[in-house]
């Protein structure tokens, strides 16, 4: 599939068009940024992680059901996505109290929830990604009430996929963040990527973390962890 | 009815003993605060205003059928009022966008919101009072779910009835807070105060702030505003 002209480029991807309208050719790139993009950091090796494990896990969750952006992987660094028009929500699925839950309402972290929680946040890098109330999201008409429980519903079934995927790895998932967006005729479809960009992910054993708090608390190599996530999902890093 | 031993005191108000151990003594004070107690002064004058604006406010809703902690005023300063657990919820009603809400969501400060909406914030000063969603507040189990929707129903009822008063006095209701408590038999009763520090209150027709954000934002002298919301109530400040 040929890749026409940039059509997005955001802080972790670039996104260009394709011959056909309804499919984007998606580049993942090596920088790496936290707290709203104030602390940005260029990491060789982080594009091709990060599209290999989105491949993957897309592919494991299309295996159990969940509708997808995800056509194919095209290179090490590039995959081919249906387009979407992203709804402007994050939706963060937490298993165990951690970052901003913890700090928030005081939690250690580490202390497991007693179900899972979903939240969600405005995305909107102006505002910093403010989290929502559900009266919130009907004030500012962002998804309709049928909607929001839709995405309420796919998060839940995410995480229940994705803790399978994660527990036969000897990998904790502590939480992550999904975005869902909508096809020409109106199907919500899970988007952008799932990666230790996106998720929390601590080595069942040791604890040690294998995710973006690497980074955003400076301990040490990021790949060392994405690797580790990669390999033991089944890919092979180059 | 006799002050018996200080039991709490608070950034607004101190709390006493009476020799009847469901009746608390309340004495407000002339302190501000604002910024979760960053900024602080003593205003002279304050503590008998807010004491009488909450005494007319408490008795008017009393009138609408709302069930709150207040017996009787006793003093400019002082108060009679039922004991209860105070519910660590401050329940926010906003009826145009303002403060944290405006900063939060992007609406500019005074655009009035489709339809009043309610917010939950845990209150917890170490915490900094953090805006909850339902599932947080099922997690911290500060309620239950019935119980959460009576706050929600009473808080709108309140809102309502002190819309009516406000705007027969020329003043519009932007936001305010309330907290409730549970009696020792679990009644749930509006506790706390309703004044001009709890309230965001506009003069209709000049738009001038009669509220704390006078003292938040330094425009002026803090109780001109609150005596004018008081006389126009029908109190007289001395
Ligand atoms: N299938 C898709 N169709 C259209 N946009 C998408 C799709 N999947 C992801 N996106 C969007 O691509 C953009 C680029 O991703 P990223 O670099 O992570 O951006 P951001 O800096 O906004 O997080 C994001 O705005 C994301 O929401
Ligand atoms: N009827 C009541 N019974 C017990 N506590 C109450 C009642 N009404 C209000 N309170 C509590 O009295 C305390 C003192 O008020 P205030 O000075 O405003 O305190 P704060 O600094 O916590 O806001 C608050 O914790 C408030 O929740
Ligand atoms: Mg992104
Ligand atoms: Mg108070």
């Amino acid at each position: 599939m040929q890749k026409g002209a940039l059509v997005y480029e955001g802080k972790a991807k670039q996104l260009f068009l394709t011959p056909d309208p309804e499919v984007l050719y998606v580049q993942y790139k090596n920088s790496a940024t936290a707290f709203n993009g104030e602390k940005k950091e260029e990491i060789e090796g982080k594009a091709q992680l990060n599209n290999q494990i989105t491949a993957l896990l897309f592919e494991r969750l299309k295996e159990q059901g969940i509708p997808s952006h995800f056509i194919e992987q095209l290179s090490p660094t590039e995959q081919l996505v249906r387009k979407v028009d992203i709804i402007p929500l994050e939706v963060v699925v937490r298993n165990i109290a951690a970052g901003s839950l913890a700090k928030r309402l005081g939690f250690d972290e580490g202390q497991p929830l007693k179900q899972p929680l979903v939240e969600f946040y405005y995305k909107d890098d102006a505002l910093g990604d403010p989290l929502l109330t559900d009266a919130h999201i009907a004030l500012l008409e962002l998804v309709s009430e049928s909607e929001k429980q839709s995405l309420e519903h796919l998060a839940r079934q995410i995480n229940t996929a994705l803790q399978e995927i994660f527990v036969s790895i000897g990998v904790t998932l502590v939480d992550f963040k999904v975005e869902f967006g909508r096809t020409a005729d109106g199907e919500i479809l899970l988007a952008d990527e799932i990666s230790p960009d996106t998720c929390r992910l601590w080595d069942k054993e040791t604890n040690q973390k294998l995710d973006k708090d690497v980074f955003r608390r400076n301990l040490g190599n990021l790949t060392d962890g994405y690797s580790i996530i990669l390999s033991r999902l089944g890919g092979n890093s180059q």
